[in-house]
C-alpha cells in the first residue's frame, strides 16, 4: 500500500466510494466524474501503475472481473455499446492501475482527438516491436 | 469464422497485415491508421464483438498477451505512457473484438471529448449495477 494513493486507500477501505464490486484482488466503483451514467473504475488492490507491471494473476483476474462488470452494466443501463480505456505511465494520473468502463449511446458525442504526432504503419515498426517481445 | 469479417480473415491468414504477434487464440498487428507510431490492434481469433461475450479462456489470454505487447511497445518505442482502448457494441465498427494499444507522448494532443449525456454518480447507480452482477 502506498499511503498517499487514493486508490490504495479505497482498496484498504480507508476512503469512501460508490462501490460496485470487491474481492481479494480488485475493487470497482463509480467514477465521481462520469463520462456517462454507469461509468466505473476497476482497480487492482496492488499499487502498480501499468498493466505490464501487474502480477499475472492480478492482470488475469482484472480481465475476468471487467467482463462481468461490462455484462452487468449492459443490463443495468441498456446502452448501444461501451468503451474500456486504460492509461499507463505519465497518463495514469493516480499512478495506480485503473480501467475505465462506461456505457455508450448513439449520438453521445464521445470521441477522441488525435494530436497528429508521427504516425507510421510499416514493416519496420512491426519488426521493432516483435524484436522486443 | 465470419466470412465477411476482415479480422476473421486476418485470424485465418487470408488477409495481409503488419503482424506483430500470433498464437492459437490471438493476433496482434499494426493499425493501418495509427493514433501514434506503434499503435497495435490485438484481436481474438474467435469472432465475438464484446469482451463479455468472449469465452473466459480467450479473455484471460488476451489480457496476458496485451501485457506482453505493452512491455514490448515501451521498449521498441520509448514513450511517456500508453493508452488501451476497446469499444463494444455498436461502437465496435468491425463487430469483432479488438483492443487498441498505442504509445503516448507528452504533448501528443491525444484526448477525448465528452458529449455531455446524463452523468450521474450516485448510490442508486451503484446499486443498479450491483444488482445485475
Amino acid at each position: 500500500m502506498k499511503h498517499d494513493c487514493d486508490f490504495c486507500k479505497i482498496a484498504a477501505g480507508l476512503l469512501d466510494c460508490k462501490k460496485v464490486y470487491e474481492d481479494d484482488r480488485a475493487v470497482a466503483f463509480l467514477d465521481y466524474d462520469p463520462i456517462s451514467t454507469g461509468h466505473m473504475l476497476l482497480i487492482s488492490k496492488v499499487h502498480v501503475p501499468d498493466a505490464d507491471l501487474l502480477p499475472e494473476e492480478d492482470a488475469v483476474h482484472l480481465m475476468k472481473v471487467s467482463c462481468r462488470l461490462i455484462a452487468a452494466m449492459k443490463k443495468a443501463f441498456p446502452c448501444d455499446g461501451y468503451t474500456v480505456m486504460q492509461n499507463g505511465g505519465d497518463f495514469n494520473d493516480l499512478d495506480h492501475y485503473h480501467m475505465h468502463i462506461f456505457p455508450r449511446h448513439h449520438g453521445d458525442g464521445f470521441g477522441w482527438v488525435d494530436g497528429g504526432l508521427p504516425q507510421e504503419c510499416s514493416d519496420e515498426v512491426a519488426e521493432k516491436i516483435k524484436a522486443c517481445l
